[in-house]
């Protein structure tokens, strides 16, 4: 379909990702492939919206947005700074998966807040990892934060989409790896144009998806069965009770800075990062 | 010395550690011994002003202050973001070392940027690492980000000296290792008060120092002989010339953000970070 492809901006990309070994398949780790466990999909959570592993507690929507106000408010933490660590969580927990250095990040409308910032730090923490990342960002807020992350990307030559490919067969030839950053822990209502059509067609692309805190277009208590099925979560400061209904393969919690006496005050029970990671995989 | 604790404000301090298995000497990793690689010091830098390891070039004060303007300027990442992450380095480099969790971290006058911002962020992200940090920050200018940063620690309960110790011995007793980030590349001319005396005491402690960027009162391009003698030293972005004159047990360079364009126009040669890694140690 080379039509659609220059259409979409991305001669380039493909021409670069085809001159270099391995072209968008270059493995990192132990990678994407079906099965690399060697066996049935595992679990630790179960599919009840009762407690999480080692009793690690699934916050509802306003138990989320209450933590990460409190962040902002009381401890008087940047959403820079914050924003920076989810970011580099989410770069890492997908670099510790591996297995493609091609990925297509999604962005929805950013909310000010240090989870739904973290997919907007994601291209250039990837690229600085090695990564090709592409972006898709419809809607950009004309605010410095915004405006500064969106020259990041452009000094850094990583490309943006002028149109998210309409082709679920397209997607699959030219990434190896879809971010959903759509929507976050605020998301409420109904889905509107152009995500619905973009959700559509995520439902239909066969390379995996990680999903950003919330799977987009899931009720962020509830899940939905007929919305997305990432393969990847990463939930950012604690998970929300839809990762209960998380099928996928890889659960990772990252985030790590939230202070005891927050932890304590909402009854988190995280578990312990290892060593200096950012990351800790729950599944 | 329980005169001298009650006066700086280490009581609570003195009594946490000692309530601790292990009290301030927590072993973490491979730790601060004098000996810890089992012989003789090694050095990848040599002593001389020539190239350093692998071809790594050491950045005299103007190239410093340039390549830190250029990332705020022309790539527009903010403060915020780029001291997290360089504080982030700094953070997991002293996790990496280990053999302590009792640190006393030292402040000069913070400057606007993202390495001399590093040290400012580090008692949080020490503190969310598990380490008992306490921040002698005499300077504190009342700008929304430096208070914000001061806030955070306050509500982690990360304790602040009202005075630095003039005792060195009183700092061997009471800490596992101090921090300097009291002056970064910025610094020139003459060391005033209160600095002059607090880096004669620490000149004359025994517990290990970790400097961050320059060792301070070190010429940024020169060294100085009779300056500090940190045990490690935490690069930022790249080395400076005075690196080449640290003859301490651990150099680690930090600050996985030059944009590859940027390194290339400064012909930084520096080497791959090993995978998701924040720091690379290079001796």
């Amino acid at each position: 379909m080379p039509g659609a492809r220059a259409l979409l901006g991305l001669g380039l990309l493909v021409a670069a990702g085809g001159g270099r070994p391995g072209g968008r398949c270059l493995s990192r780790g132990w990678g994407w492939s079906r099965d690399p466990w060697g066996g049935p999909h595992r679990t630790m959570h179960g599919s009840s919206a009762g407690p999480g592993p080692r009793g690690l507690r699934f916050l509802g929507q306003d138990e989320a947005q209450a933590i990460d106000q409190e962040l902002f408010t009381e401890y008087k933490f940047s959403v820079d700074q914050l924003m920076e660590l989810a970011g580099l969580s989410c770069a890492t927990a997908i670099a510790k998966v591996g297995g493609t250095t091609v990925v297509m990040v999604c962005f929805g409308v950013p909310a000010p807040g240090a989870v739904p910032g973290a997919g907007i730090v994601l291209p250039s923490l990837l690229f600085l990892q090695g990564y090709e990342p592409t972006v898709y960002y419809p809607k950009r807020p004309s605010k410095p934060l915004f405006e500064g992350l969106t020259t990041q990307c452009q000094k850094m030559d990583i490309p943006f989409l002028p149109e998210f490919p309409a082709e679920p067969a397209l997607i699959d030839e030219l990434y190896g790896l879809v971010v959903d950053a759509i929507f976050g822990f605020s998301f409420k209502g109904a889905v509107r144009e152009p995500f619905g059509s973009i959700l559509s067609t995520l439902g239909h692309i066969t390379v995996p998806i990680a999903s950003i805190d919330i799977p987009s277009g899931w009720d962020v208590e509830k899940g939905k069965a007929d919305g997305l099925h990432p393969d990847m979560l990463i939930s950012l400061t604690a998970p929300k009770k839809a990762a209960l209904h998380f099928e996928g393969r890889f659960h990772f919690l990252g985030g790590r800075f939230v202070p005891p006496a927050l932890q304590e005050k909402y009854a988190l029970n995280l578990p312990p990062y290892p060593g200096t990671e950012c990351v800790l995989q729950l599944t």
